[in-house]
């Protein structure tokens, strides 16, 4: 298993993804952004803007290696002088409030001739939490992990509940996922088959979802809370995203690391939600350890 | 000079900073948010939101001490039991685009027993530069620095370029002021006297310049500005801003540390001001080291 064939096939999940979700959305296609990384590799983010379905939908694909650099080995700690890097990264901010935040990555890292290892994961964020859509959401994540290994789905389904957590708010970024990092073992070929195949999971399995509430109509107090919701998440990308922090502090290109955050975002000094109301229920559901299916 | 003294000084200058700003302002005033700290203190968060000028301005009171906990010795290396810690913290947010964000800090730590010190600061965002403006600011911070020592003037000025700054970005925040840290010397009345000086330059100071701004119209244009201005204000504050991580990290009361946040922020994937515009001119002076005065 090249890392080039790794790559390939990563670029083609980006290409299937983007042709999905715009299809989906009928209004807008993604446009793409090329760029070159000066000390090796570049990547082509893709981003969909003010479509019918989409406020913002970004679909990053990279590709990057070279020398380790001193803010490189600040940030982590690495025992090697070169490393090759490449992985899809997706987070789309639909306009409907009932219809969830979405974010997948999946990841190859590779210091050459030391080790290697695959990272991913899927999670979403609902506005509103439904049940069903959550159980649906889980279920064909376990699918996907179930055809790999059985221990996969609820070892994974924990990592998410710990990683996509904000401490400081004591909730969960949305109802969690998969999470995984470090994956390796002496069948590659395996390992990379789970990681593309929940790369696959993602287009179709989001796209049910989306369908699903396409009928939902929102009022302006559904947008409020929406605008809510979307500072949390900026939260967490900025404050705790591992990937996020690593981008910035490594002087990675600002645009497709920040194209996660949403198109508007808003903070008020200490807002509660009613008692009793949809809102309220759902920061219920923000909690670690809950079992959806 | 006692640490009690320090801090009913300092609650004062919240006091007639929420009076300046709500006569200001004209038709809100501030509310008050009174909360404990468990392990010891607490603190009175003021905030005006949805008023005549002000979106947002908060303006918070502390005073927390107690046994150093796990969490803060992760955060910082502290070789002490115990401490001790007030102060004052402003960021107020105005809806006209034309009138610059504030943010001041004064503030006084102490390890029992072994040693203390005092630390502030005062700088501008505005949305659109205006050197006038920019330039009455400095001179203002200047007047009161040369009070107390003309070294300060231009070493706080450069320590506030090389604070407010967004390395991703590779931009500052606004146009700087002053910051200062680790104030400590055998004249501890006199550095008190100067920090309570710097929190009374606060409102006088930004009265003036909101006032100057009073009768300038604004478009959509200029608040689509406004919301990208205050994404990288929410960018610097999420991942840089010491105090905001320190207070996160180690539990602080998560309201009164994020009342910072803007009321709104919105991020458009890779938005470049038009050449020749008011935005690209404001872009231009987002650079450290500039001399206003």
């Amino acid at each position: 298993m090249k890392k080039e064939t790794i790559a390939i096939e990563f670029k083609k999940i980006q290409e299937e993804i983007c042709s999905s979700i715009s299809d989906l959305d009928g209004k807008c296609t993604f446009e793409s952004d090329k760029w070159e990384r000066k000390e090796g590799g570049g990547g082509d983010t893709r981003v969909l803007q003010n479509g019918n379905i989409f406020d913002k939908a970004g679909v990053n694909f990279s590709e990057v290696f070279g020398p380790i650099t001193d803010k490189m080995k600040t940030a982590f700690t690495f025992e090697a002088e070169s490393f090759y890097a490449t992985g899809v990264s997706i987070v789309m901010h639909p306009t409907n409030p009932f219809m969830p935040i979405i974010h997948m990555n999946i990841r190859y890292f590779e210091l050459p001739g030391k080790t290697w290892w695959f990272g991913g994961g899927i999670d979403l964020t609902p506005i509103y939490v439904d049940e069903n859509e959550a159980k649906y959401f889980h279920q064909e994540l376990k699918k996907t992990c179930d055809r790999y290994d059985t221990n996969y789905y609820p070892k994974f389904k924990n990592w998410a509940d710990d990683y996509f957590y904000i401490p400081h708010r004591k909730e969960t970024r949305g109802i969690g996922g998969i999470f995984f990092d470090h994956l390796n073992g002496d069948d590659k070929d395996s390992i990379f088959e789970f990681v593309c195949a929940v790369g696959r999971t993602f287009a179709n399995t989001y796209c049910e979802i989306i369908k699903n509430k396409k009928e939902k109509t929102y009022t302006t107090q559904n947008i409020e809370w929406q605008s809510k919701r979307r500072s949390r998440y900026v939260e967490f990308n900025l404050v705790y995203d591992r990937g996020t922090k690593f981008g910035l502090e490594t002087d990675g290109r600002v645009e497709s690391i920040l194209m996660s955050m949403p198109p508007v975002a808003k903070w008020h000094y200490n807002f509660v939600p009613e008692i009793g109301s949809e809102e309220e229920h759902t920061s219920g559901f923000l909690k670690k350890g809950k079992a959806w299916i």
